[in-house]
């Protein structure tokens, strides 16, 4: 087990209802005026718009209101809501959505409190020191992002999505309603599953062991979430199905499955490259595609890891542990396909001739490798990408 | 899955050499004065005493100190502590300890915001509404309580140990260094590992189901201090055990394996009334006789759900349910005397006559019952004490 540091201090309310308790949440912290940021018009359709801004109003708290946040969410539009945040002064900010207007929200959040360009953050070139709270009323299981430190941004001008991790990027509270994920659909529901899974398994498959407790957690994770993705398809409104995926999906990434662990999110690099390149991309259908091909690619380096997996979570059990390991991908490639998941690049349209640019992406250039079991330079990046045509 | 609130805000540093770092993790929280609260001079002996005053004395924190918390902590320290702390302005309390000098530290922390007389909080006459912030390097896998909400203190003129739960009971931050605990003992690592199993048992016994993402961390958590418990009876030193000890002790009481679960703590209720009245049983002891007496007076309300624990976590299969469930809480029993903890009251010279007295300070008296998959009244908990002889 490695040293680690463990800091999820997000207060999560979670349950049937709970969004509707928020003007009093939020005058519980004694803000007075919060931006509120969210995504389609999907919101308003639904009622839940109204559910919010009614608990708001009648608790007092004056509302500016950033509605338009896209999915993989562009540095314009934080740019702009960082602008109005500090015109207005706002005291919070607070995301109704899912992980893109988290996400968002938490840019915005450290924007406000610099003079620096976001997307500096973004890269990495600066490090945060301050930021606005954030709280949010999740609307889809999948990014973790109500738990997590990890912020994602994408640059339309540079073709480049980028991810940083801040102890200033945790929300101060979550509300956690799996009833307001109902009408998710099954394309949706399915990419929350892959997304869920990538981030237990990221922290999962790395070099050092033994680590079993954590072991174990992740793989409850798991087990939990491929099963609740089965209920799923049947019954969109399974509310235990919805629960479980919910939780799971900020358990995930808290930090929890990574606890004593390397943490890399390898794959997560390559899929960042992929929707940076073509924004039609789901994160999670993105994933589907490059988990079991970059599994391939590296369970060699650690059979016995991969073995554990296959036994643990697939219930496979082989002569040795490398088949045992290639069954294990095997099944959950599998699961994906049962989750109606694209298994490859062409089902998005895409053909053979981007693996180098997308390589070239992801290695900004040829400037860095990946790490995760082995060294993944431009051409190990390059093979992955491509054997996914 | 029932709603909850979950919130385990403490910052965990977990590793080797982690308690030198305590100066400045001090210095970073802006404290120039601190209490400092321990048990035995043992801390002294081992040299964490002087590592820890050189680490605090280095980044020039004045530390007021608060030797001699007793196992089963006394309301009467605290309240010394409570005046001294007022007396010196101090901003936080540290505990170096487990789970007496912590509990000791943060009832402390909340009666030095308060007029009130700290006992009022243990009956739960009054609810804190403030406290100092509490950090601890932790000593001890076992109570939990470096991440819990509770806090536990004996009033040895009304022999009545008492607990209760707050927010304010949570520590702001906690050093775990798996190292320290080298040198608990084979009886005390004994006790942290049963107290450890029974934090996570008492809320995966409850009545509300499903909640099989809960279940399956509960049992990861079970599995994994079993086999640590072993590991460390042939080898007290092993860092990988006393590591899945300390981690699990965190994760047994913070709240996870509670998520969308009733939480009676029932048992608990039946060993305080134990350890209140005999102050030299340990915790943990007096919850290995108890856990199984109590499991065989209820098991039958919900025979499934033991026999999901014996199946899942010792491993066996029977014909039907009940049988399967009786067989789990033997292997659970068979277990605890591995362990080398006493299974009957006997072992502690106590004899049936007690029973009475027992189950009187359980129900106050009469005045309530004990709530977990039946209503424990006065006679029911008389038999459970009644068959540990």
């Amino acid at each position: 087990m490695l040293d680690f540091l463990y800091h999820a201090p997000t207060k999560v309310y979670f349950g049937k209802e709970k969004h509707k308790e928020i003007g009093n949440i939020v005058k519980g912290y004694g803000y007075r005026t919060i931006m509120m940021q969210y995504g389609k018009e999907s919101i308003k359709k639904s009622g839940l718009y109204d559910e919010v801004m009614n608990s708001l109003r009648e608790h007092e708290i004056t509302v500016i209101e950033m509605g338009g946040v896209e999915p993989n969410p562009k540095v314009s539009f934080v740019r702009e809501a960082i602008k109005v945040a500090k015109e207005n002064k706002v005291e919070m900010i607070l995301a109704v959505g899912g992980g893109s207007v988290i996400d968002a929200s938490k840019t915005t959040a450290v924007g406000a409190k610099t003079d620096y360009d976001i997307w500096d953050f973004s890269t990495r070139k600066r490090t945060p020191s301050d930021a606005l709270p954030v709280g949010c009323i999740l609307t889809l299981s999948a990014a973790g992002s109500e738990m997590s430190s990890s912020a994602v941004l994408t640059n339309t001008e540079l073709n480049m999505k980028r991810g940083f991790n801040s102890e200033f990027n945790r929300c101060q509270f979550a509300i956690c309603n799996p009833e307001l994920t109902y009408t998710v659909n099954r394309y949706q529901t399915a990419c929350g599953i892959v997304d869920i899974m990538a981030h237990t398994m990221e922290r999962y498959f790395t070099v050092c062991e033994p680590t079993d407790l954590t072991d174990q957690i992740a793989e409850s994770i798991l087990k939990s979430v491929v099963a609740a993705g089965r209920v799923l398809m049947e019954n969109p409104c399974d509310y235990e199905a919805r629960a479980t995926m919910m939780w799971a999906s900020s358990l995930s990434h808290n930090d929890l499955t990574g606890c004593g662990r390397e943490n890399t999110l390898a794959v997560h690099q390559l899929e960042h490259a992929l929707s940076g390149e073509f924004d039609f991309i789901a994160h999670g259908a993105g994933l589907a595609v490059l988990f079991p091909a970059w599994a391939r690619t590296v369970f060699h380096v650690n059979p016995s890891r991969f073995a554990q997996f296959a036994r643990r979570v697939w219930d496979v059990e082989q002569e040795d542990d490398e088949t045992t390991a290639l069954m294990g991908i095997e099944r959950m490639e599998a699961f994906f396909k049962e989750m109606e998941m694209p298994l490859t690049l062409r089902e998005f349209g895409i053909d053979e001739s981007s693996a180098e640019r997308l390589a070239e992406l992801c290695t900004f250039g040829k400037q860095r490798t990946v790490k995760s079991y082995i060294e993944m330079d431009f051409d190990v990046i390059k093979n992955i990408f491509k054997s996914c045509y």
